[in-house]
C-alpha cells in the first residue's frame, strides 16, 4: 500500500479525498493535516466517517514526511506554494488542488492572480517549470513522470474536456468559444458564508463573474497546447440550486467541412482509450455523473446556424476535483488511472 | 368592475391567473372552466385559495358569455383555436396562452406546430390576421386594439426582452445570437410526468430540446419586426432544480461603435417609462423576482472578446405567463398596465 | 394613514414587515433602523425592494419618535429591551419580535433566558407588568390596550392554535402533550452560520434542543393560562430542507367522553370568528400557507389508541412572525385585525 | 460467485440492489426482469449504470432458474405471491421487498392488506410459515435458515431499531409509543404520481395516513415477539422535501428504575456487535447515512417530563431497502453481513 497525507483535510476537497481512498486497493491514507480542527478526528468535523476513518487532524507543519509516497494538497490558493517546497526536496510527489501550480510560468499565474485579486508574487515561482497540469486525458505521459501536478479547476475541466476534440482536429473554426457553466453550491466549498445560506441560495439562479471566472486562464493555455492558437473563451458561470454537478454548454463555430456524423465520430475516437470520458447521443444529466469521476459530453450539431453545441457533465467533487486528482495519483504512482474511482453514480 | 372568465383555470397557468385577478381592483373573475376537476370548487383543486376564491370549475362549453368582458384561455395547444371564435364572434377580448394564436399567418404557424410535433393546420387560420403578439413593451398600441392576443411563450419574453434594445438599436451586428436558458419545473405545468418527478429533478440539470425549442420562432418574428433582419436564434433551454424562474444569458456580436457605457444607457433609455424592465449593474437573481412581473436586465461588454452579454431574470409563471397576460388586459381595457401587477417579490 | 418605525429592518423579520406594510392600506413605513448596512438604501440589501422601499436605515438610536404611531422591534433577543423604553415613555406602542417582552415577571423570563443561554438579568424589568402577549386569536382585548406587545415565537404560534380548543374546552385529559415540529431553514434568520450553508442543509433533516428549546416556556405559560394547569410540553424541533413552514403534529390524551365528530366541532368552534386560522379535515400542506397568515389545523382522533392528534400549518415569517405583529399592530391602531393580511398563500 | 436474480429492476428497489452488488465481491447479478422496459438494457432505463450493468431487462416468466444462487423481488405488492412459489420449489432462497411475506399468518396479513386497501386473500399462504421477517438485527438467526425473507417496510426499520433496546430491556413502560416519522420522496418510488412532481413537492412538508400507516402492523408484531406485550405504535408519517432519508422521533414512557447514563448504554450494549447499526450522543443527520447501510440512534432522557425521546436516520433506500436486503442476502449465504456494504455515507 502506497502511503498518502491530505493536507486541507477538512475542506469538502479533502473529504472527497477521503471518501475515495477509503475503497482505493493501493494507496491509505496515512496522514490528515489543516488549518481548523486541529486535534480533533476528522470524524468529529464529519461525523458520517466514524469507523471509516478516524484519525487526528493535524497542523500542515506537523506532517512527518518519513514513509510518505504521495501528498495530496486541498488547501485554498497561495497556502500550498510555501508548504509543498519541503515534500518537492524529499521528492515525494504532491497534487495542488488550488491555481498555485496550474501554470508554469510566473507571469501566467499573475494572470489568474489578478482575476482572483490576489496581492503578491509567486512564493515558488522556481518550482513552477516543474509543474505538470493534471489532466489526465491530455498530460498523462507528462503527469507520470511530475512530482508537482497541478490539479485542474472544476469548471475548466468540464470546458477543457468538451473543447479539445473540436480544437485540436480542426473541428473548431477560429474566432471566440462561448462557454455557459451552471454549478452547484458545493463548488464554493464549506464556509462560503452568507450568500450560500440555504434561504438565498433556494429557489435561484444567477450569474457571477461574468467573463472574469479565473478558470478560464487555464483553459486557453490548454487549448493553445492544443493547436487553438490564441482563441478566446468567454465563460458565464451561474450557481444553480443543486449541491453537485457542473453542466457547461458550449457553442463553437465549425468549420464547414465537418457534419454531424463526422464530428460525433471524431469526439468518440478522441476519447475512445479514455476511461473517465462518455460520449452520448443523450443529452447528459448532472445526476447521472454525482459521485462519479466521469465526464458525460454530447455534441450537436445545430442545422440552422451551423454552430456545434457541446454539453459536458461533471461532478464538481468529483472529476471536478478530488475523483480527478486521485486519477492523476493513480498515474504518478504507476497504477491503471481507474483503480478506486470506477463505480457507478449515486442515483437517485 | 370588469368581468373575467378564465378557460384552463385548474392549471399552473390558471392558478397564477385567480392569484392576481383576486387583487386587482377593477377586474374580477366571473366563470372558471377547465376539462378536468369539473364540477369542483376551485378551492378543492388548489386548497390554499379555500375562502378566496370558490368558483365551481365548468366545463368550456359551459362558459355564459353574457356580460364577459374578457377571457383568458390558459389552455394547452390546440384548445383555444377551436374555442376562441364564439368569443371573437360576441366581441369579447381574449387573451390565449399557447402557441395557437402567436403567430399572423398559418405559414409561421406551421413552423411553431411542426417544432411541437403537432399534427394539422390551424383551426381558425382565418383569425390569425386578428391577432397580436402580446408583449406589452413592444406591441401595446396594437394590443390596446387586438380582439386576440396571444401570450408570449415563457423563455421567449426573456429573450426578447434582453434583446430588443440591442437589435432595434443597431448596437447588435448581424449574426447568429447564442441564448442559454435556465428554467425552474414549474414552466413544465402541474402534470408534467415522470421526468419532473422530485427525485429525479432533485439535483439536477440537463439541457434538452438544443437548438429545436419551439419559442425560437416568436423570437425570430419579433426581433425581424424590430429590424433584426433573418438574424437566427441558437437557444438551448435547461432545467434546472427550482421552482420558478427564468435566467437568459444572451451572447451578442456586438457593432464596434458601441462601448459598454453607452449600451447600459441604450437599454435604460429604451426600457425608461416600461414599469416591469428594470436594467441593473448587479446580476439578476431569480429570486429577486420570484412571484413579480418585473424583469431585470443586466447588459455587460466584455473587454476581452468584445462581446456583448445580456442576462435577463423573469418568473415564468408571472412576466412569463399570467402576470403578463394580466398587463395586456389592462392594455385591452383601458387601464394603466400595471394595474394589480405593482407588488414587490416573494423573498426569501 | 399611520406612521410605522421598523427597527431591525435587515433581517428576514424587518423584511417581512416591509413586504406587508407596502399593502397595507392604512399604515406606512417612515422610518427603518438596523445595526447593520446603515446608511444604505433597504432596497441595496434586499435588490427585489428597489422602487418599492428605498429607505436609509439608519442607527436605532437615530429613530425620530416625533409623529410615529407605532414601533416594530425585529431585533435579537436583549436588544429590545434597552431601546424600547424611550418608546414607552414617548407613549408609541411597540411590538417586539424577540422573547424580551413575551412575559410579564422576570422570573419566567429568566426560564427563558436560562434555556436560551444568555446570562444577565432583564434590564427593563419594570416594564414586564405592561407586556402582552402577541396572539391575537387568545389575548386579542389585552392587545387592543397594549403599549408593549411581545410577539410569539414561530413554533409557538403552532404549537399554541394547535393546542388551545383541546386544553381550553377539557378534550384534552391531564398529563405531558407531545409536540413534534418541522421548521424551514429560514426560521434561523439571515446569517445563521454554517450549519445552514446550502450543502449542508440539502438533503438533510435534524432534530435539535430535543425538549429544551426556548419557546416550550410561552407556550405552557399560555396553556395554563388557559385552564390548562401545570400541564407540561415535550416539544423535539427539526430542521428540514424546505425556505418557509412549519409543521407541528401534537400528541394529546382525550377526555374519555369526546369523540371525533365533537372534537371537530370544538375546533370549529372556538375559531369560528378568527379571520386566519382554519379547521380542515385534509391534512395541511405547509405550502398552502407559504406568503399567508393563516394556520391550518387539522385535529385527528385516532382510533386504535384514543389519542388526538394534532396537525398545524403556518409560514413561519408570516403567522410566525410578521404577520402576526401586523395582525397585533391592526389592533392596537383600532382597525380590523385582518387589513393588508388578507391575501392566498403564494403558491406554487 | 453467488448468482442472483432481480425481479423488479427497474424501479429504485431494483437500483438500489443494482448499485450494492455491483460492488460486492461475493454475488454477481445474472439475471433481471421487470414489467417495464422489457427487452432494453438496464442502462437505457438508467443511464448512469452504462458500462457498469448493461444486461437487458426480461418479464419476470422469462427468468432462467438454472444455477441461481439467490433472486429479490423489489416488486411491488401482490407480485411477488405469485411469482415466488417457482423459485421455493427450486430450493432458491428469496428476498422480497413488498409486504406479501413479512407475516407468517393470513390474518397477519390481512391486516396489513386492508390498511393497503387491497382487495383478496394472499395467494401463496401455504408458504407464510416459511417466511422470516428480515430484520437481521433481530432474526439473524432465522434468517440464515430461511427461504422466503420478507424485507421490512423502511418506516418499520426505523421504528424497530430505536425501540427494541427500550422494549426488550423493560425500560419502555406499557402503553402507546408515539413515532413520528419524516420521509424524502423517492420512499414513494419511481412513478409516484402527480402529488410527487418537484412543484408539489419543492418547499412543502405534509402529513398522510395519520395513525394508519401499512408499516405500523409489523412493528407492533416484532415488538411483541420482543416482549412488548400487545402495545400500540401510534404513529404519523411526513413527507418532506429531501430526496433520501427517514428520520424518526419517538416518544416513550419509561420505568421509574431507569436514568439517561443506564438507558445509553443499554441502548449501545444492545447493538453492541450489529455493524450497522450506531448509537449516537449526537443529534441523527439523515445525510449522514445518505447512501449508507447504517442506522444512527440517539436516545434522550428527557429531564422535565422524565419521557425516552429516540431518534433514528436512515436512508429508506438502503437500510430502509435494498442494503438491508443485501445484509439479509449475505447471511443467508454464508458471508459476512457487512460483505459490500461497508461504505461511508455519500456526504456532502
Amino acid at each position: 500500500m502506497k502511503k498518502a497525507a491530505i493536507i486541507g483535510a477538512t475542506g469538502f476537497g479533502g473529504l472527497g479525498l477521503i471518501d475515495i481512498l477509503l475503497r482505493h486497493p493501493h494507496i491509505e491514507i496515512r496522514q490528515l493535516a489543516a488549518r481548523k480542527d486541529v486535534g480533533k478526528q476528522v470524524s468529529e468535523v464529519f461525523p458520517h466517517l466514524k469507523g471509516f476513518c478516524d484519525l487526528v487532524v493535524h497542523s500542515p507543519e506537523d506532517i512527518d514526511l518519513t514513509g510518505l509516497d504521495i501528498a495530496f494538497f486541498s488547501t485554498p490558493d497561495r497556502a500550498g506554494m510555501s508548504l509543498i517546497r519541503e515534500f518537492y526536496k524529499k521528492n515525494i510527489p504532491v497534487i495542488d488542488f488550488s491555481g498555485d501550480f496550474r501554470f508554469t510560468t510566473p507571469g501566467d499565474y499573475a494572470v489568474y492572480a489578478r482575476n482572483r485579486g490576489f496581492e503578491g508574487d509567486h512564493l515558488a515561482a522556481d518550482l513552477l517549470p516543474e509543474t505538470v497540469y493534471g489532466l489526465p486525458e491530455k498530460f498523462a505521459d507528462r503527469i507520470k513522470q511530475a512530482r508537482i501536478v497541478g490539479n485542474p479547476g472544476c469548471f475548466a475541466v468540464s470546458m477543457i474536456l468538451g473543447l479539445l476534440p473540436a480544437v485540436e482536429s480542426g473541428i473548431a473554426a477560429s474566432g471566440t468559444i462561448i462557454c455557459d457553466g451552471k454549478t452547484g453550491v458545493s463548488g464554493a466549498g464549506k464556509n462560503s458564508g452568507e450568500a450560500n445560506l440555504y434561504p438565498q441560495r433556494h429557489d435561484n439562479v444567477n450569474s457571477y463573474r461574468e467573463g472574469t471566472h479565473q478558470h478560464v486562464v487555464e483553459v486557453e493555455k490548454v487549448l493553445q497546447s492544443a493547436g487553438g492558437g490564441d482563441r478566446k473563451i468567454l465563460f458565464v458561470p451561474q450557481i444553480v440550486p443543486l449541491n453537485r454537478g457542473i453542466l457547461t454548454t458550449m457553442y463553437v463555430d465549425i468549420n464547414k467541412r465537418y457534419d454531424a456524423e463526422s464530428i460525433f465520430r471524431a469526439y468518440s475516437d478522441y476519447y475512445n482509450n479514455k476511461p473517465f470520458v462518455v460520449i452520448t447521443e443523450r443529452s447528459p444529466n448532472t445526476a447521472d455523473v454525482r459521485g462519479s469521476n466521469r465526464c458525460l459530453i454530447r455534441p450537436i450539431v445545430d442545422g440552422r446556424t451551423g454552430k456545434l453545441i457541446v454539453i459536458s457533465a461533471i461532478d464538481n467533487l468529483v472529476k471536478g476535483q478530488a475523483g480527478n486528482a486521485v486519477q492523476c495519483a493513480n498515474i504518478m504512482l504507476g497504477f491503471d488511472e481507474s483503480v478506486g474511482l470506477d463505480v457507478p453514480a449515486f442515483y437517485p
